[in-house]
């Protein structure tokens, strides 16, 4: 199959990241089972923003594969207002792409103060967050939030597996090297679709972004990250559940409504939103991961990948869409990284 | 002191809903007991929309104050997707102002089916939730979310104290008594307030509403089911910690951003955005709780009644004032319980 050229996408980055975060695996497993081994009374996935999103959909996800306890607390929040259910029992799970981001790296101080383990993942050996970690885990690949994902799976998923969930695990992770190349065919055909919207979206005054469950992590990460951060566009998200509780009286024929499918028990709360916005609007835009194939993946794991599809899709190829119309460079930050605060 | 006239304000009915809301002190106190003496293993706070606000804000209490295991989940979400911490050793609280809200009818009957104890706080006995709880404790007052508070409030306090936490319980119940006529004094002092600011915001395209920890619920609450559903604006809300990580970029001179201070650890990372905003906008609207006099009431407590004041001044006033200035009534809507879905 000759493949479509895509908007600014370095496929020669993209597989040389394939190969480096593959082998991380054995490293992510590695820890795994030092935790397991060492014992702990409960995880906590802290980090902030685009690193945070992930680690959303991952909470959610354990709520249906284990009864381990699981707590998700914004980083900032987590270090100004402490937690009585933090003991030196715990396990903190943190990633940081930059591995200096202010508040993680406060969440590491903070770690160690009490006497908490935690595990930091990030690109950089040498930064505070790969310095200072109890467990580092590396990222070496260059971009894509799917492989934070298949970082946080094989780490997280693999503790499952040792507690006695998820008895699937040594065929998921087998499979989840079968991703990136899946993963590849999918912004391959989503890209025309990129094209269409961004050119259709790229100057409306106000978007909605709803999704839920699993999926929920990306909905948050593309609205706000994303269209927000690096778009300057104004978004309200809202899960599926709740967008029938507030949100959804905004809609008319002319708001455009992003929904987010994923694969899970979720789906059917999508679906209800589907229903609903058809008949409402007549920019009812519906991104849903079963449109796209996972080859040799089975599809009982797909409601777990489905984030991956949507972040390889948005995060990736929609956001360059978006760029390309408005003329507004992704890079381009006002505050963030620029002013003191 | 002479009373200011308050716009649409039935002072003989909040009157009526302070003796009637102290009344279920010991309704709510003995639920609490019943459920330590029965035993359990974790507490799950689960409703849907204005309902579930409050409880996100006790749920961010419990984490400061307590290490009983608390879990919030949306009423939707927690029937479709289950979660294997779920047992028959939990306890459910759910809230439901008319007693017939679909999903919380679902998850009581979910419950049921699960062999789950269940807690329903609702107005009418013979309503779904008041006939079909485990344990039913009365709403007999007629508006106010400060009310639903104070409700959760001798609930899961009381069952706190008896966990061996909160050891200020019984100080906490009885001064709790005394905020009805405090918040009364507060909306009197917030009424020109109300004006100016609904004067002023009641006809921008977009607003930014920031506030977080145990403020989140008040921030969630009012732009989603008052300014979104009842008035049709457009909002985003984000907690004043994730603030910097995306939105902040939207901001610029003309952009109104509200923000909700609270008195709690959260208020440092408040202040934060306070710090940043009032650079930048030329329409920062800070509103703090701390602006309010709580006579008779210790300063220990007030971090927790916090988002009780801010409730009071802005469901029940600014909501108002936005109706007067859009001649938007605030009881019509377009879709919710008028079309099927």
């Amino acid at each position: 199959v000759k493949m479509a050229k895509l908007l600014n996408f370095d496929e020669k980055e993209y597989s040389n990241s394939k190969e480096v975060i593959i082998q991380a695996r054995p490293i992510a497993e590695k820890v795994a089972e030092e935790i397991h081994n060492q014992g702990y009374s409960n995880i906590f996935f802290s980090s902030v923003g685009g690193s945070l999103a992930p680690m959303i959909s991952l909470a959610e996800m354990s709520k249906e594969l284990s009864n381990i306890s699981v707590h998700l607390e914004q980083a900032a929040e987590l270090v100004t207002k402490g937690n009585k259910n933090i003991s030196k029992d715990s396990v903190i799970i943190t990633m940081s792409k930059s591995g200096d981001t202010k508040e993680t790296v406060d969440l590491i101080n903070w770690a160690h103060a009490q006497n908490v383990r935690i595990v930091g993942i990030t690109k950089n050996e040498d930064s505070p967050v790969g310095k200072l970690s109890t467990w580092f885990i590396p990222m070496r690949h260059e971009n894509g939030v799917e492989y934070e994902y298949m970082m946080l799976f094989w780490l997280y998923f693999k503790l499952l597996n040792l507690h006695g969930d998820f008895k699937d695990y040594e065929e998921f992770a087998e499979q989840l090297e079968k991703l990136p190349d899946n993963l590849l065919k999918a912004k391959q055909k989503f890209e025309p679709r990129a094209n269409e919207i961004a050119k259709k979206y790229h100057d409306v005054p106000y978007q909605l972004w709803v999704g839920g469950s699993e999926m929920w992590g990306e909905v948050y990460l593309f609205s706000m990250c994303i269209l927000e951060e690096m778009q300057w566009q104004r978004t309200k998200s809202v899960t599926s559940a709740e967008f029938f509780h507030g949100t959804l009286e905004l809609l008319d024929e002319t708001v455009p409504l992003f929904l987010i499918k994923g694969e899970g028990k979720g789906r059917k709360l999508d679906e209800r939103v589907e229903n609903f916005a058809k008949n409402v609007t007549d920019n009812l835009v519906v991104i849903d991961s079963k449109d796209f194939i996972l080859e040799n993946i089975d599809d009982k794991f797909r409601w777990i990948m489905a984030p991956c599809i949507i972040s390889t899709i948005l995060v990736d190829r929609l956001a360059e869409h978006f760029e390309k119309y408005t003329g507004h460079d992704l890079d381009i930050r006002r505050y963030y990284r620029k002013v003191e605060y």
